[in-house]
Order: structure tokens, then sequence, then C-alpha cells
């Protein structure tokens, strides 16, 4: 992992084929989103759109797994930031996915206008996880929208999903627990009924620090709960579960 | 602890001092019970009213906790059940709480007409997990009830714990992690916004089978999720945890 020089890109082995560029100056994608590209399960065919992309981890983790599995999906990745949009292509053409990843530029409240309804059969998210009102909002514009809910709301997310999706389709978000009743709340008022949730523990004897959530749309009530997803062993190093999605050399923040 | 004879009650101790008596051949009460009582917070002064409370384990275990806390609280437990409530006066009398606990007849929907609205500050409740429609539904109409929502529903016990609790009062209940949608979302209905939440996995590595919440009566949004509440450790033993809040010889049914 190269040094953080504000302005200069750098480049990250993602440990599964593929390289990602990010701008630690504007932001760098942490475990969150590793979390989030190993969650949904994949089936072949699937339309995937990622919102709120970033730099595009959860799409080049979701090809690489796809590829893995020998399964075709195509997957949009939707980001406001000009800059990030711009680093995101560099890897998508740098990791050769032209035919398969698309990046785009938009807010994703314009996504259903741009898209289509029902267009996606699988939306996935690693959305700001503040409440605008909720605490400090650093000067840092581009910062401050990664983190705090300036311009995109847990409500746009889920609700933008919800439109987006086909009947039966799914929708995989990771979330800050202090939310999740409200999550819920927006997830069944939009029609995506909440069906699996891991909760993410740094240690067997922490609070949790993570949500995993997945709702499908027009489904029935009815959540089923994974056993809980713990970071650190008692050794204080990862535990086997995480090795194994996270890579043995991880290009993400530390968790 | 005694043998099952139906129709014989039996009497258990509860390892914190003292007895329960219940009626095998009606149902027994189990670990969810136990950790509930021991779940929510109790603050001198506490009225607590335990909705559906069966042969009444968590009016004695509140009751225990507040003697052993030094605080002076009012516990109430209501039930439908005649042979049930008989049973729970037996072990009110038999370990000399009638100043402090008292049992009554009826029906929890008519519980705000019968003690008043806001006349609560603690509301508890195990109530029935399964909906009518969500499964089978035994030969027996008093297992059948204590199982499955046939005459209280989630919505009923949601809705009468937030008339029956003063504002800032808190709602604790232990249910099935499948409903905790729809567990919020009847608690915020209700205005009962939920603050806290435990999950109770049997190990580890396995998927939680109950859940823990509590809400407050027209509370703020923010949930605090506690670290996972592991019943079994890697030998097959009851955890630390378990052993510490259940008693080394405790009364209650396996989990």
């Amino acid at each position: 992992m190269k040094g953080n020089n504000p302005g200069m890109p750098r480049c990250d082995d993602l440990q599964n084929g593929y390289r990602i560029w990010q701008d630690p100056g504007m932001f760098c994608f942490g475990v969150d989103a590793v979390l989030l590209g190993h969650y949904p399960r994949l089936r072949d065919g699937d339309r995937i759109l990622d919102l709120c992309t970033g730099f595009a981890p959860v799409p080049l983790i979701l090809s690489a797994r796809a590829r893995d599995l020998g399964i075709a999906v195509s997957i949009t990745g939707i980001e406001i930031e000009e800059r990030a949009v711009e680093l995101a292509r560099l890897s998508v053409k740098d990791n050769g996915l032209e035919g398969q990843v698309r990046i785009v530029t938009g807010d994703i409240r314009e996504a259903v206008d741009r898209f289509g309804a029902a267009s996606f059969s699988l939306v996935t998210s690693n959305p700001p996880y503040m409440p605008v009102n909720g605490g400090l909002v650093g000067a840092d514009p581009v910062r401050a929208a990664a983190r705090t809910e300036i311009r995109c709301t847990l409500r746009d997310v889920v609700s933008s999903a919800a439109k987006l999706l086909v009947p039966g389709g799914r929708f995989a978000m990771i979330h800050r627990p202090f939310r999740l009743p409200e999550i819920f709340g927006e997830m069944r008022s939009a029609r995506l009924e909440p069906k699996r949730l891991r909760l993410v523990y740094p240690y067997i004897d922490a609070e949790p620090t993570m949500v995993l959530v997945e709702g499908t749309k027009g489904g029935n009530p009815g959540l089923k709960t994974d056993s809980p997803l713990i970071i650190y062993g008692d050794d204080r190093q990862y535990t086997e579960e995480i090795l194994a999605i996270y890579g043995r050399d991880g290009a993400a923040s530390d968790p």
C-alpha cells in the first residue's frame, strides 16, 4: 500500500486479481465495502446497480466473485463525485472490465429517470451513515458527503433501490446498527421486505459496528439472521472468516 | 427438578432465593423468561407490569433483582389463564411477596381500561412468538395459546404497552429474530422507539434464536446494540455470562 499524498491517486491490490485506484485525499474505501461486496448471493444474469459507488470497490469485488463463480452479470456503479468516477473508470479499464462494469456520474435520486424503473435484479449500497443533524460535519465537503447524509439520505437510497428493482429483486446494504429501526422502517415502507441480517462485531464481547441487511422487493415478512460476523479473534488477529473474504493483505483501510 | 406429571404442579428453585410453581401439563417457562427478567435496568420506584406473565417467572426474577439492588419496585403480572394465575399467586405467597407482587387475571387488550393509561414506568413481555398463520397449532389450546398469537398478537402487546407506559417509560420484550422488522415497525408505530437490542446466539457460529429489545415511550431514534449473548461455549457448557444470570442449576427448561 503506498503513502497517502493528498490529490495523488494510489493503486491498491484488491487481493482478488484486480487493482483499485483511489484518492486518499478524498476518502478511502473501508472494510464496509469489502463486506458488502461479499454479502449478496449472485445469480447468473444478474443486472446489478451499486448506489454511491465511490471508487467502485463493490463493483470490482462483485465482478471478481462472478468470475470465480463462472456466471455472467452486468454491473453499474453510480457516483456523484466526478473525481471518484474518473478513478473508478480507470480501475475498470485497468482490470479490463469495460465489457461488464460501467460507472456513471449522477445523483442517485435521478437514477430511476436515468435507468428506468424495474431495471435491475440486485441493488447494493454502502451509503453515508450519519444523519445531517447527528454530529460533526467536517470542513471538507467531499469527506463530509461520504459520511453524512448531505446529498443522499437513507430514504433516498432505499426508495431509489425499491423503484429500480424488479419484483423479487434484492437490495443489499451495509450500515450502522444504531439506525437499524429506521433501516427496517424505510425498507418496509418501500416494499423492500428485510429477509437477511448479519451483525458485524469487532470482537466477540463488543458491540457491533456494522450491519449487513438484504431485502426482497415485494417479499413476505420473515427475517433470517446469520451467525455473528466477528472481525478479530482472541489473539487480536483477523478471524478466519474475515481473512477468507478480506484477503490476507487486503487493500481496505482497517475496520 | 421433579418429574412432569400432567396436571400436577411442581415447585422449582429459581436460584435467586425464590421458588416458582408451575404446571408442566400446561407449559413451562424457559430461558426466554430468565433472560427477559435480567434484561431491563431497574430504577427505584419503578411500577412494573408484565404482560402474558404465565407462572410469573419474570415478576419473581425482577423482584429478586430489586431486592439485591436494594430498591423498591411494585410489580403486576397479567395472565389470561386462570390456572396459571392460581399457581403464580401461590408462588407470590410462598415467597412472601404479597406486598410487592400482584397477579391479575385478564386479557392484555383490556389492561388499559383496567389499570389506566400511563400507569407504569416499565412494561415487560415474553409473548407468544408465532403468527397464527405461521405454523402448526397443536391440539392443546393452552399450549397453543402460549406459542401462537391466538389470543394476543405482537401488535396487541406493543400497543397495550405503549398506552400503559408513562412518557419516557421502558418496554422490554424477548422475541424471535425472524420477526425483528415487524417488532421495530410495531414499536415505532406505537411511539415506543427501539433503544436497545441484544441478539441471543446458542453458539458463536450459529444463527440467533432470541432477541431482547427495549424501547422508550416517545424516545428519539438511535439504537444501541449490545455484544452478542452466547449461550454455550466451545465446550458445549453454559458461558460464564449465562451461568451468572441463569443460575448454576437453573429451573428453566433448556434453551
